[in-house]
């Protein structure tokens, strides 16, 4: 029997490439989705091609989203900085307005052209807790959505949206996909990493991950600019 | 008081600018969004510009949105012939996957930048009943998502989606826009107009318009490529 097929959205982070080991070993034949939005972190969409090859994904496609005016976050403007310095409370200047429900519609528009009834998405309530659009009751609003809005849920073909790390905090993450042969040395979190995918160390982003490694108990592959202090 | 501010989808077809029609008549502040996702029916956006300018829109972007796969649908691949023989039954081979889930999405960023808290789409549940987007049911449900996805949302104000010719057939459409001093003649609603906004008076789009004035009584201000026989 064939394997079913599942879309997965892809950034080349570690939550994301973590997502893509879980649908992979869950026996999925999974097609990997990046979205560029123009955000900052290019090194990213790089990072994403390469796990998206080494972790087995069917395919690997990226969608180009020009919004056509200021995106309002310090990841798609450049007149906002990112911050370096102290945990943010609060809606951070990160957070992209409407990302994650942008992102889930390029995916949901894949899945229906390749016939795919599972999403997954590495959306994280934990470390993310002030990003309105990384809490379950959103995962949950846009599973309604989707069956909603779509051919496959009009006749009865249910679709599900899988956020498999939503509620792990980022040891647990780690120690998930090191468990499941995740090579994190490919991957790239940074928010400000540079053309060749090297981390600040500094931003929080950076912190979130290397705390994850350290509460782990594992070593951290991150290819940092400077070794951190 | 200053009016409050509203986003509205345009295509530069009837629907959205009856819409946009009604959104200025009801005294918001309106800015309007296109959104360029590959369809061959490149004329709607300059149909778009046209009537955002000459309704009094406060500003016109154009989202554009490479989804980086065929589209699955007689509008975005070229592949698909557009029908142009007879009403379609079921799900038509122009719907798009997920498109007004996207397009709301992209309305819904737009808008948590400039703190609108409404937003206005042209669906119709009547002629596009095959559509699975166009449902009020659809609606309600990107609304209930918005309040979850969004900073207004989770900071108490609340957004709304307005869908105000949901529920209207074509020829009361045309009379609600015509009541508002619409002049039909900017619009372009036909799936294959040429780059000047020509109509071919055949495809299901043209149909339905066509009719619409015919049992409203009014003249068709529609320039086809050849006179309707």
């Amino acid at each position: 029997m064939a394997s079913p097929r599942a879309v997965i959205l892809l950034s080349g982070g570690l939550d994301s490439t973590t997502v893509l080991a879980v649908a992979v070993a869950g026996g999925f034949e999974v097609h990997a989705l990046s979205v560029d939005y123009g955000q900052r972190h290019a090194a990213e969409l790089g990072a994403a091609a390469r796990v998206a090859h080494a972790l087995g994904a069917a395919s690997h496609r990226v969608s180009r989203v020009d919004l056509g005016h200021p995106g309002g976050s310090a990841l798609t403007d450049p007149s906002i900085e990112v911050p370096t310095d102290g945990p943010s409370s609060g809606i951070p200047v990160t957070y992209v307005p409407a990302r994650n429900t942008l992102m889930l519609s390029l995916a949901l528009a894949w899945a229906e052209v390749l016939g795919a009834q599972d999403l997954f998405v590495g959306v994280n309530a934990v470390d993310y807790s002030g990003y309105p659009d990384c809490r379950p009751e959103f995962v949950r609003a846009f599973e309604t959505l989707a069956n909603l809005a779509t051919r496959a849920g009009v006749e009865g073909r249910r679709l599900r949206v899988h956020a498999p790390i939503i509620e792990l905090d980022k040891a647990q993450i780690v120690r998930l996909g090191a468990s499941l042969g995740v090579d994190y040395g490919l991957t790239v979190s940074c928010y400000q990493a540079t053309p060749e995918g090297l981390a600040c160390g500094r931003c929080e982003a950076c912190r979130l991950r290397r705390d994850g490694f350290v509460r782990a108990g594992l070593s951290d592959p991150t290819r940092y600019v400077n070794a951190p202090g």
